[in-house]
């Protein structure tokens, strides 16, 4: 494939997540650099299906690598999920004589960047972009690190006024299949518990444990809670169930929300990003494709997309004690 | 009075803000540098009636001009509205000896402040301090520059997300009775509306703005809302609602909560907690009591207590017509 | 003149203060709503000799009212000195059919825009944006409040470091003439000596002042500097001397530098430019002309552009004696 | 030794960074976990020599996890260099009872507690802690990420004012012998070249790559420059020299100097440093000694102490070559 690469196209997919604007950047400056022509493709598989695509060069981004968001935009395509959908989006690509194809999303872009391979032979590249952290096969995704430094900033912000009151919070943090949001910025935010998807710590057990610490002097917690949590309560729900369960605590609940999503990347997370877009490109030249990009320990590596979409393989477990240890 | 001036009191009260801590800290340093004693109470009237004070000297309130919340802490007493509560709180300054308390708070401790001074004829002093800037005679309370930042901050980073993917985002700020914080900042954030409790805009209108500046092209929206706006629906309802009388708009709702009362004050808030700070001290070496000490136009003044109880005069007008000309 | 006015250019000039792209936007939003033309002239004066102009409307000014900088950029123009310069822009400005230049900038900006007035009787407004705090006939400038927040935000890190090492700072803030960013940031980061350029301390006083707080058992200092400060030492010779004269102190420099200038203007930047912008428009339509817009306690004022230029009244009698209080 | 180990010793020591607070914290709590007693020592040897120790448990240290620098407080001491300190440290721990010691700190620290271990057969445990990231057998040190960031931050502010300007920085960073932060935060902040101490660029060949890039259209431009870079020339002289030989550039210089010490610890650092204090009381309770506990691909790992302070191999050649494509 190599002899007659020329033409790639990029887009992101699914939930934005902050880096994506630097991993575009790093896709179209490694063109740049190995004389290939670079193609942006605007609203995900949308803009693939409506053909919104336009040469972008080493100037097209400028003064975006700090920038939040995706400046391509991200959509989530009904469209693509149908075989007609597929056959036009696919048809833009040919008729504009793109060779391959760079999906910057997660999980969900990526099974849409699988079936435009699998149905057209055509080469596509994933590089994983989510808040979330959930893909297999890559240590980090592009955006997680933010999203982490901005949960525990949150965090700061709401321990103020929880330790100015004696106040208990529930604080909802995303990560409806994935509890390493909620872990990790619970970890770092100095949270008391921590309820995430992958364990079931039983609603029981929490009451009594807050109860203990209680005991020992407590006067004001912070609870971080995994969207997708086991409990079987959404938050409020949880919130006036430990409320009614134990006595003295005001209980408040906060919904981060969209705010993880946004700001400006962490340094990790544009330097992956970085790191993963040049990646790509330089696969495709050594004739790689239907592959995902990823870091493991530090290096740029790449597996079969298929087994990206796998289900990964968690061990929070280490994790789980230092929480438990730390968080008294 | 001046003569018999020697302890001094100061409690939080009310709702926490940032900038509590450094208006502690100029209360306190002020009575250092007057020779005078001053005793910190611990959450608010609540530890008056508990007896719950200690001396405090310049030493005590070293690195806390930078932190959020109020390390006195702060509650809301109800033993403190009955007659009872303020008899035994009376008891406990007289038995400690204290000439005058400073009270930082909002509008309801200072209720409780102004009954003390009627009640048993002890001299009160109010520095105003709530996010929400709601308090008469005041150009500033302390809190709510810093909660202006902080919501600002988190609308930047939702805008990243609602233009990467042409959504419309209702985000509910603070301010059940007043709509500062949601005009500014949302002139501030680019909002393309905002609902404050003074204006009821009418929802009807409200669809017919985004309908037209959907129609110039506009892809993505901000519209700000105040907890007390005058819709008659919270603000999950008047999503929906949006949702149905808007076509191809993907509505998302965000309760920015209890983030806009925490967080390192603004340099703004920590300057004017000081001023106001030492203002108070000084107010009482003058014989000054039962007074709000304020900002006017870069001026500490002062004005009788029972005033700064009463409604203040909005005068939002410009404003809104800055509101109106700026978030096309 | 509010007959004929049609077509209005704005530019930025001097030294670039976060909250000048929030004051363009506030101008060409105002232009659109008001039926009148904006053109942007790039790089101030230097832009204007060189014709170097273009249509902006609404749109041209989207998202960036939370971005430092100015889009337009600005310059330091030699030529706009000469009468050469000012009448090839002058030429310009005829040529293209601008009623009216709209300048946000310093002294040094408001003064070459008077010239083009007084020689040409060409019609200017003057908006306040540097973060120096130094013009006379607003209360602030744009850009001032939030180089207060960077600057406050710096020195909290630095106290962490000097606070861990018994250590004190000597921190350069920028203020060639006017003391306000020293002074208020001081107050703000609880330094515990400001030298600012309209009071000589006098070294001797200053080495003795550190002495004494030593004595006290302070372990750690901050000194915020000024960069015109009266001590005719540039900061590094200060800072040999101080550590000469006082034993046990290890002592470190830094100069904030331009790090002061860039960053996300605060709210209260981004509301004071739109003000400023829209009054502008404003007052050009109300026939005004030659004038600067300030905010004078809330309110949107004007006075003479030449006034504008006359020594601002200090008054920080008051600021210095709430430092002395509250820096112990 | 796991029968008798009863009670620990942990200090701070050299430079302080951001997360060693939450590495003490971490210690304290593990202690308190596995029912060892806790003692914190004060500035480093210099307090061990001193005998400033005292007990610390779980609520010592509350509210800390989020704060920069280390409350224990730091020091490099001149005393614990001769083998009387050494004996004097020795025999207080002795003195206490203290059964192991754990020295949070950088190589100069490590090699202290190294003296201590051969000297007087004393257990002794290293947690890598130090903005530098230079120490071998950890990927990365405890507060290098949030440095990281505070550098990208400073420079997405300098950016501002430099592409307002057309102007070309200079940015001085930490690192005298390692480009870590300088190359990781030079492409996460875009900057058009990184002077690293590890490669010798040349100067020539800097202003080549800069006279290349003005011809293709760029105005402005961020160079990025660790302390230690071996052009030969401080930061200031090589100021000078671009502005010699680069026509109709502006040069600007700017060390960002100590607030790269400071702030609140990133995420990743305090979860870094919450598992590498857990991990140190574990390794003493499994029996290990004179190791550094470290963090290689996810996995808390260790490594004789001796081997902690050979040459690391650095392997900056791919991120070099991210740089050289993605910053054009």
């Amino acid at each position: 494939m190599t002899e007659k690469l020329k033409n790639i196209a990029v887009l992101t997919s699914g939930g934005d997540a902050p880096g994506m604007n630097a991993a575009i950047r790093a896709v179209v400056r490694a063109c740049s650099f190995y004389d290939l022509n670079c193609f942006g493709v605007y609203k995900g598989y949308e803009g693939l299906i409506n053909n919104e695509m336009e040469p972008l060069n080493a100037r097209s981004v400028r003064n975006i690598i700090n920038k939040g968001g995706t400046f391509l935009k991200s959509a989530r395509s009904k469209a693509f999920m149908t075989s007609e959908g597929r056959k036009k989006a696919h048809g833009n690509l040919i008729a504009n004589q793109i060779d391959a194809l760079i999906v910057i999303g997660g999980d969900g872009s990526f099974t849409g960047a699988l079936k435009l391979s699998e149905e057209f032979d055509f080469p596509v590249i994933g590089i994983p972009g989510t808040i979330d952290n959930d893909i297999n096969g890559t240590d980090y995704t592009i955006g997680y690190d933010t999203a982490l430094n901005t949960v525990v900033e949150a965090i700061d912000k709401i321990r103020d006024t929880a330790s100015s009151h004696n106040r208990l919070f529930l604080i909802e943090v995303m990560g409806r299949d994935a509890g390493d949001i909620a872990l990790n910025a619970g970890i770092g935010a100095g949270a008391e518990e921590i309820l995430i998807p992958e364990e079931d710590m039983g609603i029981d057990r929490l009451i009594d444990s807050l109860k203990k610490s209680k005991k020992t002097g407590k006067t004001s917690s912070i609870i971080v809670v995994a969207e997708g949590d086991k409990s079987g309560k959404n938050i409020f729900e949880l919130g006036e169930h430990v409320e009614q369960h134990l006595d003295g605590y005001e209980v408040r609940v906060s919904v981060l929300g969209h705010i993880q999503r946004g700001g400006a990347p962490s340094c990790y997370d544009r330097v992956l990003a970085s790191k993963l877009g040049v990646g790509a490109v330089e696969a495709l030249l050594e004739g790689k494709r239907d592959i995902m990009i990823g870091i493991v320990h530090k290096d740029v590596t790449s597996i079969p997309l298929k087994q990206a979409l796998e289900k990964r393989d968690h061990q929070h477990d280490r994790l789980i004690k230092v929480a438990d240890i730390t968080s008294v």
